[in-house]
């Protein structure tokens, strides 16, 4: 079927957010960790964080400044520093729960079950069961459409168990159970189809060596 | 382990690349169908597609002009309109050959076997073998920094097969087969673990009805 923007228009506002959110494809799951300037900590998951470049480490995320993520955001642009914690199956609903309304006093961290710790001098705080995490400097924060915020940072230090990194660099965030998010709810673990040799032209696409297929 | 800035600036560049492009977690698998002013078709795999707002339905990518996204991003500054087409497990390897660097008189479709069609007097071509895809109108394109280039555009028309949206509006991409990537070159099919509902102080995280865990 399709559906076209005045048909959208006629929806109920609710089914056309789920609609529209189940569009980007799969999402990142990330628990975004902030504190303010007297080291009260706050904790939001966030589903859009994006690689910018490797060399400066860049990532970027979008914000929605009128909702929950205020403190998220206002934490950033006073301190200047959080951290990004992949949300892993272990954790994922404590990790949707940080997305409730909690009142500016309360901190996520407890209200939810999951623990802050502070690693290598970052004075924000980083979520101890997540198993892939980093630092990262605020770099700017800018509008870009309808109130959203496009946040960019340099990632500092990057704190992932050894086991996980291959040879070549890619870390399995699937043997860190990591999940993926989809529309505004949906949780998903992975199954590798596997890994692609870089592609040439008129040289049809090759599996890693390293990488499992079941389907081969 | 913990890896700092300094121990990553002596990385050879291939492997930090393949580290730092592994951090942002799942990444969304998307082929961006364009065109020129003369209808000659391009298909580039993106895997940065990410919601930017469902009213206006708003979406973003990000591009790096001075690598083989050239063309698609010289085409959608020409045309203004582009069409996202989800990856699915049937097509992860012929969306991947997409990314060769084929010359610009190649047309990607007709190099790595998939097929152009076009629906609804979209002038930008559509992947037939595709399950769900949308066209999406140019709103804006601005750099951001090292030289990537952030495009947003307004989705138009979303073709997706009726029994894949669920009664609340979202979409089963799982069942639609929609593959995630993790860094530049691992593709995954996924496993839902559930959907839990709009999350509120004090109350536990709560499945909705219709979703199923296998861990429950």
């Amino acid at each position: 079927m399709m559906i076209n923007k005045t048909q959208r228009s006629q929806l109920d506002s609710r089914y056309r957010a789920m609609l529209v959110n189940s569009l980007s494809g799969f999402k990142s799951a990330n628990l975004l960790g902030t504190c303010n300037l007297d080291g009260h900590t706050n904790l939001a998951i966030i589903s859009s964080v994006f690689h910018l470049g490797a060399d400066p480490a860049l990532v970027g995320f979008i914000m929605r400044p009128h909702t929950v993520q205020r403190d998220s955001l206002e934490n950033i642009l006073a301190t200047g520093v959080y951290t990004l914690n992949h949300v892993n199956a272990d954790i994922w609903q404590q990790s949707h729960q940080t997305s409730a309304r909690y009142d500016a006093n309360q901190s996520e961290f407890d209200e939810v079950g999951l623990t802050a710790h502070y690693l290598n001098e970052c004075n924000a705080p980083f979520v101890k069961q997540s198993r892939i995490k980093y630092s990262v400097e605020l770099q700017s924060s800018q509008e870009l459409v309808n109130g959203t915020q496009l946040v960019i940072g340099e990632i500092i230090d990057i704190h992932v168990n050894e086991e996980l990194i291959k040879p070549d660099g890619y870390i399995d965030i699937e043997a860190a159970q990591t999940v993926a998010i989809s529309g505004l709810d949906g949780y998903h673990t992975t199954k590798q189809l596997g890994r692609l040799c870089y592609a040439k032209p008129n040289i049809d696409p090759q599996l890693l060596d390293d990488s499992h297929n079941d389907q081969a």
